[in-house]
């Protein structure tokens, strides 16, 4: 038991390293009452981002029962893989009605699809799969991050950073999230400006369109539950 | 062996995680001929940002013998504790001439003037440790990243990104570089806007005003190397 509110992110198999760091890297200023931990099915060191090197939590779902709220980071195929994945889904709804929040980085918006979290809402997940997104009745926004109700998903990868900077003040203040944003040195200047998305969204790959080797890589990857397979595919 | 022209990241107990995650989220997707690898001592998974979780490298300095590149993370005293780490300093000295770059995020600067490399340069770092890097012969500029020669060294945590940026179109091209800053979406939105730098250098905390507990935990951070802490005080 802890007297702190914890809010913990989700570590799985082969997510995209930015997703879970960046809003994490966030979250680890923001003091208490908060606390943020990282929580996965396992505390076994396990690859992400294709292997480039592994990451380890400290507490299984089980250690962290009561969290305040539950941040959910993408990847590519092993986060359709974790649309599947019972005991993840588990997680959320077992928390849905008691957290403050359920955010979702990227494609980790996928998994709260799965889990019946974002029918009929607006979301947002990374503009490469929100064909993906919308076959589960969700209407997506091409946002930064996208706030309604309790449910909080932020666009790829590094959009995670502004999203936590935005959840940060809505739980602790605008003050000691600038404070924040001071001492990760929060100050962009991407090299070649902001993105340009002109023709961006048309490069998203939709099901309909899937090669039959993509489509047969879903299909394993969503054994656990083919119901979720289905629901992508039609 | 490999063919790869290999980019060396240095994981160390106790570093910041977005200074490296930042710019490896960058680099794993720069392709061929390069490759991201990720270096430590030990390939066991250590404590990263105060203990969150914990972080492996698949490699040792000894698998990665060639670096093209080397990029070093900052941190905290853990990063204190690195600028006496004889092996770390002895991977970027046998390196130096053969590397196309060595680049250090945030505090990671330190390491790199530990290692002797920053004397006379240009270099930034964090904002709050400016004063400890100019007892190195630093000169300190405030910008997002500062390239001398093949050193490159970027500002605080979150900076690595922007600095990754420009250093993966350096090596790839300007197209490539855009198209991983499409993967990553990374389209800032700071929710409170750019940062205000004003009166914020004054807060840098400078050596000479360092506490007593501050001063004796500098000294036991660099007991492998006390030519560093009197470098520091002095």
């Amino acid at each position: 038991m802890t007297d702190k509110k914890q809010i913990a992110f989700v570590l799985y198999e082969g997510l995209t390293m930015l997703d879970m760091i960046g809003p994490l890297q966030v979250f680890t200023g923001i003091g208490d009452p908060y606390q943020a931990v990282v929580v996965a099915e396992t505390t076994e060191p396990m690859d992400v981002s294709g292997g480039i090197m592994k990451f380890a939590a400290p507490y299984t779902f089980d250690d962290v029962p009561n969290p305040v709220g539950i941040i959910v980071p993408g990847g590519g195929m092993p986060t359709i893989r974790a649309m599947a994945n019972q005991r993840l889904r588990k997680y959320l709804l077992d928390n849905v009605d008691s957290t403050e929040f359920i955010g979702s980085v990227c494609t980790g918006a996928l998994i709260l699809a799965a889990a019946g979290l974002l029918e009929g809402r607006d979301a947002t997940t990374h503009w490469g799969y929100y064909p993906e997104l919308e076959k589960f009745g969700v209407i997506y926004k091409r946002q930064r991050w996208v706030e309604e109700g309790k449910i909080i998903t932020s666009a790829g990868v590094s959009a995670g950073i502004d999203m936590a900077l935005y959840l940060a003040a809505r739980l602790v203040g605008e003050e000691r999230a600038k404070q924040i944003q001071l001492g990760i040195e929060y100050d962009p200047e991407p090299p070649f400006g902001r993105l340009d998305y002109t023709g961006v969204l048309e490069q998203a790959i939709t099901p309909e369109n899937f090669s039959d080797e993509q489509r047969q890589m879903y299909k394993e990857a969503l054994t656990d539950d083919p119901a979720v397979y289905e629901r992508l595919m039609n």
